[in-house]
């Protein structure tokens, strides 16, 4: 039997996991920094509390559990992996009227989705998500440009720029246009324009038998003058398009007092985010420069809650994509550079100083220090070898001298520098160098 | 529509993840400064990997994911959840023959079993994982006893009482009794020692039709002296005796030079783990005085990854039960008592003086100090009494005569004692007391 692991998902080695932890410690930080609550929500839900919420596709995309018992045996499922953990929130929410609000909570975990795996895109990835429910201030919307401003800023990318829009901004779009029955259509083809280029949203809506909005569409989403004012101008007619523009205007001058460089916070209406649930402003943040598409984005989505059985809830929330932030500061050359959970190595030179390796290891560790001690019968010139493939910043061995002299060798691996120290100033000589 | 938990499973809102995140925080940190390195698998395998790993009762609680397209539609599955984080481990070594020897790693994860849900049992758990892959040698499992004693000391538990066995002893016990063939059923009962006392244990052996081995079972497993020497003496003619007799000692021998107190190491014939796929020393730790059972446990299962597909890779394991950790925690008054992400919660008076408190904030998060921003429009005596419930340990507010004087009032709300500051002095106020 030879084993495989479950298509379009992926196994961190340490190599990997290490600059993981330290990217989700740092988004960890950030989000508490600002107030953001833990949450820990189970990775599978009620079937039915996930269907509908995603459109068509993702439904298909749901992956499915099947039923223990008689049921399950008919084929029947009742549990469904999660998704996002978006609607997990609000069935929180939902199931506890009691909570206090504004409610501001982080999550950061993996969803499923039963995709084609391609480059890039896995059957399991990890979201990081900021919520602010029970507002609807645009404080709390600035609140969510800040946080990823701050993360991003946090994680080596102070850069990323943040397009906004309004989902009522694009609604009167549509009526504007004379298809405000096909609003969803008209947004999921402006929604490919970075992927195919104007000729091609153009050649899509054509192919949709809409071409007679080519022309006014552009005239809204592309010109000289300022976009909000643009919008302003040529959608006024639109109920929609006052407390719209006033929000974004609102939205932004918060999100820069609270810190967001303003030349970063850019309106743009081509910007038409795919999900349903969207009820006011939206958001996603690139990085200028690199092809990556977003690396955060979220929006307002004030009745979700309500769809999933509670209170009329508002809510604002940001997510920032894990998997595109670790590629970026891989091919930025920003990624952590610990290769080993402990930094020291302590070799076993043979079975007479072995009680000494291991007490050599127990002082390090009671010191604070972090120390492996090699647990296998082997050369001491293959635990070198190992120590060295490994990334080990020290290595400390007693031989036959060394238990003589009563002393401890530290080598540090980056100088090749080697000492014989007695053990009390070997531990605060590595103490010195380590916690700096 | 209402909206529902999937059965057996729990959310966990922010006054409970504070504390998990503070206890895998230090479980982190302890299998780190020992040399463990990170690994994640996914939260889903192939379902062949998992099935007939875990015995029959372990395969029908595995939870199964329906195939997607025509397959699904018969009612196929063709992937699991993983039951545990050993399976998975081994798999990725199966797959992996480059990896460097010994592979030292800890996991920490949720795992799923479609149990009965029942007080303290839940469908969804999770486990803290340290194995050490690829030597015989016996530093191993003392690597491991050293973890758990030192990473439960940590966490307030430093009383830990490892109770040892080996696998080989038990199957030298059954051959002792003439029932070698039937060594899982005898093993099963004995297990349950614990629960059913020794009365109930002589009720079950005699209910299975091996009354025979009442008699001279408890010659071997009860006794006043040394229940090793015991062993030792009375399984004498069985070859698996003597490396197991050894195996231990030096075991033990090695896990007290790593550190672990020697009254705290404790052999006990009767501990004899329920999975199957030990082959040498086991162990598991309780606390003396808690009716908790066990908190944590691991052993030698040298053959698994074989099993899997793999080379011959000899293997030994430790596994910390994150949930019973929190519960004792929490009875013995050792959980963590932040109760909120920020410590401080900047309020916010009236328009007038918003700008103000959103620059406070904003100062605040750059000067490093945690700070949330009360997002919603509601009277300041409101946002106190929202302070209080939540648990914030200091509040800052602008009023009209703050405003006006230039300043930030203060209130620790521990002690009441309000103060009105300069903004430099309030955020070094509020740093030293903070950042101490």
């Amino acid at each position: 039997m030879k084993s495989h692991r479950a298509r379009g998902t992926r196994d961190f080695l340490p190599e990997t996991m290490h600059e993981r932890l330290a990217v989700l410690e740092s988004l960890g930080r950030s989000f508490r920094s600002q107030g953001f609550e833990p949450l820990d929500t189970p990775a599978f839900e009620r079937i039915e509390t996930l269907t509908g919420k995603y459109g068509e596709e993702g439904d298909r995309l749901i992956f499915k559990i099947l039923a223990r018992g008689e049921a399950g045996e008919r084929g029947e499922c009742d549990l469904a992996l999660r998704y996002d953990l978006t609607v997990p929130l609000a069935r929180v929410v939902a199931m506890n009227p009691g909570l206090r609000m504004p409610f501001k909570r982080y999550h950061m975990g993996p969803v499923w989705r039963a995709d084609r795996p391609a480059r890039g895109r896995f059957r399991e990835f990890w979201q990081c998500d900021g919520d602010i429910l029970g507002t609807t201030s645009t404080l709390a919307e600035a609140e969510c440009l800040s946080l990823a401003t701050r993360a991003l800023a946090e994680l080596g990318f102070p850069q990323v720029v943040m397009r906004l829009n309004d989902r009522r901004l694009l609604a009167a779009l549509a009526a504007h246009l004379g298809v405000a029955e096909r609003e969803t259509e008209l947004l999921v083809t402006i929604d490919k324009l970075d992927k195919i280029g104007r000729e091609g949203v153009d050649k899509e809506l054509e192919g949709r038998g809409l071409g007679q909005v080519i022309t006014p569409l552009w005239a809204v989403l592309e010109g000289e003058d300022d976009p909000l004012e643009r919008m302003e101008r040529i959608l006024a007619d639109d109920p929609r398009t006052r407390p719209a523009v006033d929000g974004l205007r609102e939205v932004i001058a918060r999100a820069v007092a609270l810190g967001c460089p303003a030349e970063q916070l850019v309106v743009d209406p081509t910007l038409a985010r795919g999900l349903d649930y969207y009820t006011g402003p939206i958001y996603e943040g690139v990085l200028p420069g690199e092809n990556m598409g977003t690396i955060c984005s979220g929006g307002r989505y004030d009745g979700l809650i309500a769809l999933l059985g509670g209170n009329d809830v508002p809510a604002v929330g940001i997510s920032i994509g894990l998997e595109r932030v670790l590629v970026l500061r891989e091919e930025l050359g920003l990624a952590a550079t610990d290769r080993t959970s402990a930094p020291i190595l302590v070799t076993i030179y043979d079975s007479e100083t072995e009680p000494l390796s291991i007490e050599a290891a127990r002082r390090l560790r009671e010191a604070g220090l972090g120390a492996e001690l090699f647990s296998d019968s082997r050369k001491l010139n293959k635990q070198f070898k190992y120590a060295n493939a490994r990334g080990y910043a020290w290595i400390l061995t007693i031989g036959t001298r060394e238990k003589e002299e009563g002393t401890w060798s530290i080598k540090e691996m980056a100088t090749g520098e080697q000492q014989a120290l007695s053990p009390e100033q070997a531990i605060a000589h590595l103490q010195r160098r380590l916690q700096g």
